[in-house]
């Protein structure tokens, strides 16, 4: 193949692609030698990024995806009509048979195949970008004065004012791209320039450089263009000097890029505006989508409709050869073939595009329901309960009332028609509504739009009697802190879903809770269900077995991996077992309460325990020791199997549910 | 508000909107009395739905949207600028103040504010519908030979003609629309202007009908309109009478709609064709892709470069008022306001969508991340094990070997981008894989380029000797039937998880167990773990007590509710515990094989079975009946303490199992 693909520097001869000390003397033009350092913007920062840590080949080869497109890349190959760009001699002495074509994903992984390294330059595929640094530098209503935004059904070079205001149609043909040039800003034009050649690299995600040769040759017969310049400088579209402008526009079209180059850009534009390779912002969101809208009507001249028809992705062509498409969110796409048809495009390019998006299905309004599955799976707190355990009292209230407080675990983006299904299924919710959870964790980007219509909806219930809890540790809904004024609608965010749904029991167990039943009240060791039904004198023989002891909140009862350490019967308090997560989060296992006990499986089975075991509240205990338990075995053996079937028939319950958090979470 | 809005049928005098046997005698114009019965065709089904049933007032009033749309409406309603048309007495007679905005989801909820049900005529918005029943009448090949795909950036009456081909430039110019409309097959043009009709009801979910006064007024007066269909057909681009495609144009903009009837037709559109309230099918999908591109580039004529870059959706404008816009896959809107501007489109319209695209960020470009979130999560068999409770030697195998066995959980449609991200993660999984699952109960739709993809991304791996097993019991793989040829690469279907797990550790131990350990070996009583261990005498004396019994494979052991009935000891064969879940769907909790045992904890707390226990092959258990379970206190108290604490080590395991079951599954 072309022997450019190995030696891209051959046609950039003053530097190094790949050096990023050649940053801050990008000029071997004679009439712009003094560059001053750049005027500091949102839009101007100083390239701080090691690119040449990104240049590797970091395409990889074979795999599922590679064999798609090498399948493209082969049957587009075949095609060899067209003819080269030759109104400069430049353009005509490359390649003709030069062929690359190279995706780039949203996320940052690069496919490709052929010539993804050759260098060619950029022309009119630069047109969108620098038409993102005049909305940057001027703002999409100053701009808008200077440039409109319609399409025109005719060719590139057709000057194209409006009648009336003289405004350029577009920023793709000619006249609009040479209009956007002149509202750069900068100190002077060397400043201005570099300016754009540094955009277009943030884009690319390295070091671009200018072409001399070409852009020398573009100078000395652009006479059209010129005359384009003086007629906007006519119409005061421009307000510059027009030979600068149209100078500047010369040597934007004249920056080199490979077709890896071009995949980046296009990858950038679909990764929001920012670099997916560098993580460096190269232009903000809302520009992005004024650029793609454009790209999208005026891209492709006046084969745009047909463009949209068959391929429907925004895109931008250059007379250099290269092609560059984007489908929003996802992937960029570039081809370069420098054979071009009668509209200015690469042929293969055109027809690699065409054959990329019906394959791979990239046309951007191809439907999906992506949008209709916000709601992950919702359900009542009696068909998940939280990992409390809750006493009989408090298990048949919630057993009664538990379809009254309901958890929805959303996930995806939430856009407008996310968070409508989100708002409308639960306005539809059957029944009392008295608690609500919404699960955010497993969401990605939250438009404004959601956020308001899920604060409308806590608003609206919590009016209703019905407040809203969020699980939404990162604060996608932009709540940061939890309220402790229970009147406060925007008062409950919690760090896991158990938690939350353990609010949500409390609010339907504070409503229907007989008075009197608030909280399990303390016990001696007497009361404690395990011993309270044994006849006086068992009870007696069995209680002074066992120690009391008390222990702080948030101190460590068991830790994990401890031995058998007794048998405990919780007289005081909240004792909570943890447990690690794949991602070493902690996480509540249950919480025990009154009544209960722990620690009988491991003193019957001598194993060691798998989870910590920690004081939520101070807590009172009851222990029976191991040495007085194993004592028990022979001293008192029918007094040691009562106990251990009343143990036994809490441990069932636990069993139980386990089972059903398993089932209700979908572990299925 | 308009009277209109409650008398829709002042303005159809032949007959009431919503009654369907209209729909057989829709030609009250003296010159096409006589239809025949349509023609058959896939877009030609009879009109088989009770429309009546969907024509109520569906819009829920009060909530989060319809708040959110009633500002819009309201910050609109205050734009009394523009004009109403006056080319026919017709159109300038109506209400001006007439005001209508409604929206409707892709899944069939509609909102709305102000005047839905007014009648006005659809003029314009007709284009794209004749359109497509054009496209399904033709094919996309045969319609581009007659009409062009290009944007004219010209107003809508410009004639525009391709000047080497004649084509009219696009479907949404009157030249094209009446290309269009000539294009349409039929038996006749009574026929032929009924399956328009018919075809534009099958869009809005009623029996449209046509408004004859302003058809007669049209008729009489489009003088412009005649002169482009002899125009067309001198240029052969129309093959049959230009008098018959006119006239037929004329009906169809005389058709009359209702702000809801619109967005509900948008709707269809954006739902890929499907009518989303009867769910009749009034487009394929490829060609709503087809149409909604059009739409895109040339649907608001001369202003389509400023609705791109500021509405962002696909749109049609009507000189009645109306305006109709689609969000694929989401949202169809209608705004209905008479008064234009000078583009001839409804400027409250105009107004409404702008306002409505950016408070609810409907913009068709704007930028999401569902695609890259095809992975909902993945892990490793040692981290989620199958619910097959394994023996000491298999679980040894298992914590080594465990993550050469993934499984992936996939969610959202899987279009090329989520497949790549997906392939793309398991072709990256680090270290040896022994075999895969992709479980897609998730997933939405599959495109073809993602089935294609996961196809051969289970070839390779297969080639790899990894197999790849799917969770896919509704076959969005298209693939059906599991294979039981171990060979074959698209061998296993599983329809759950579980299963599919199980069949992973059954690869990795089939590959890494020591030989002799295939199976769990059958026992005899004195074998079981439970009593092995025992000094010979008291084993002796607690063995017989067991009675053992054989179960057939598939007999239920214990039914769900069953009270206390044994200790069971397994000596051979596998038993499987199965609970259900909230879609009533029966799975497995666990199942047990030789050397474990069940029914302790219900024994020692005399609690019923939670769950079903059936025979998964031929079992031998054996059983210590509950009455003797009984006599051991007194009989011999050591015995069974020493029994029990045996069986409380199995039981251990078990409940950790569960835990790391919960973890595994997120379900946290």
């Amino acid at each position: 193949m072309s022997t450019r693909e190995s030696t891209p520097t051959a046609i950039a001869p003053s530097g190094c692609l790949l050096c990023l000390q050649q940053s801050t003397e990008p000029f071997p033009a004679p009439d712009a030698r003094n560059e001053t350092p750049p005027a500091t913007s949102v839009t101007d920062v100083r390239l701080n990024t090691d690119y040449a840590r990104y240049a590797g080949p970091v395409v990889p080869s074979g795999g599922v995806v590679a064999r798609i497109i090498d399948e493209v890349y082969e049957l587009c190959r075949a095609d060899t009509s067209g003819t080269l760009a030759d109104y400069i001699p430049e353009l005509s002495a490359v390649q003709p048979d030069s062929f690359g074509i190279c995706l780039a994903t949203a996320d940052g992984s690069i496919y490709g195949s052929g010539d993804l390294d050759a260098a060619f330059t950029i022309q009119s595929i630069s047109k969108p970008f620098t038409y993102a640094l005049a909305l940057a530098d001027r703002g999409v209503a100053e701009v808008a004065r200077h440039i409109d935004v319609e399409p025109t059904g005719e060719p590139f070079n057709e000057i194209s004012l409006d009648p009336q205001t003289q405004r350029p149609r577009n920023p793709m043909i000619n006249a609009g791209a040479i209009a956007a040039a002149g509202l750069i800003k900068g100190t002077d034009a060397a400043d201005r320039f570099a300016r754009i050649r540094r955009s277009y690299s943030r884009f690319a995600g390295r070091e671009l450089t200018m072409n001399d040769a070409v852009y020398a040759s573009e100078a000395r017969t652009g006479f059209r263009n010129r005359a384009i310049g003086y007629l906007l400088r006519g119409a005061n579209i421009i307000d510059v000097d027009p030979d600068e402008a149209v100078d500047r526009y010369f040597r934007q079209c004249s920056i080199d890029v490979t077709c890896r180059d071009l995949a980046v850009m296009a990858a950038t534009l679909a990764n929001n505006g920012v670099n997916p390779l560098t993580r460096e912002r190269a232009l903000t969101g809302p520009l992005v989508e004024q650029v793609l809208s454009v790209m999208t009507t005026c891209g492709m001249y006046d084969a745009a409709g047909d463009w949209v028809t068959t391929v429907g992705l925004p895109a931008k062509s250059g007379v250099g050869g290269g092609i560059l498409a984007v489908l929003p969110g996802q992937i960029g796409i570039a081809v370069y073939s420098p054979r071009l048809d009668a509209h200015g495009s690469s042929v293969r390019g055109v027809k690699a595009c065409r054959e990329l998006s019906s394959r791979l299905g990239l046309h951007f309004l191809h439907v999906t329901r992506a949008a209709h599955t916000a709601i992950r799976t919702a359900y009542t707190v009696g068909d998940a309960p939280s990992r409390l355990r809750r006493d009989a009292e408090e298990l048949a209230v919630l057993g009664e009332f538990g379809d009254h407080a309901r958890i929805f675990e959303l996930h995806g983006d939430l856009l407008f028609s996310g968070a409508e299904s989100t708002v409308r299924a639960v306005e539809d919710t059957p029944g009392e509504l008295e608690a609500l959870v919404l699960d955010l964790r497993e969401v990605g980007d939250v438009s404004p739009i959601a956020v308001r219509m899920l604060e409308d909806l806590r608003t609206e219930l919590a009016a209703a009697g019905c407040p809203v809890g969020l699980v939404d540790p990162d604060g996608k809904l932009g709540q940061l802190a939890s309220s402790l004024d229970p009147a406060d609608v925007h008062g409950r965010v919690f760090i896991d879903r158990d938690a939350a749904t353990e609010w949500c029991e409390q609010l339907v167990l504070d409503r229907h809770r007989p008075a009197g039943q608030e909280c399990p009240a303390a016990l001696t060791v007497d009361e404690h269900p395990a011993l309270a039904a044994m006849p006086d004198d068992e009870r007696e023989r069995l209680a002074k077995e066992f120690e009391t002891r008390t222990i702080a909140r948030g101190e460590l009862i068991v830790p994990r991996d401890s031995p058998r350490c007794g048998l405990f019967l919780i007289l005081d308090g909240r004792v909570r077992f943890t447990f690690t997560d794949r991602d070493n989060r902690r996480h509540r296992l249950i919480t025990l309460t009154p009544g209960m006990s722990f620690g009988e499986t491991s003193m019957l089975a001598d194993m060691r325990y798998a989870n910590d075991v920690y004081a939520e509240t101070t807590v009172r205990v009851a222990v029976l020791p191991p040495a007085r338990f194993d004592e028990l075995t022979n001293a008192a053996p029918q007094l040691k199997l009562a106990l251990l079937e009343r143990l036994a028939a809490a441990a069932y319950a636990q069993a139980d549910a386990a089972v059903r958090a398993v089932a209700a979470h979908g572990g299925v």
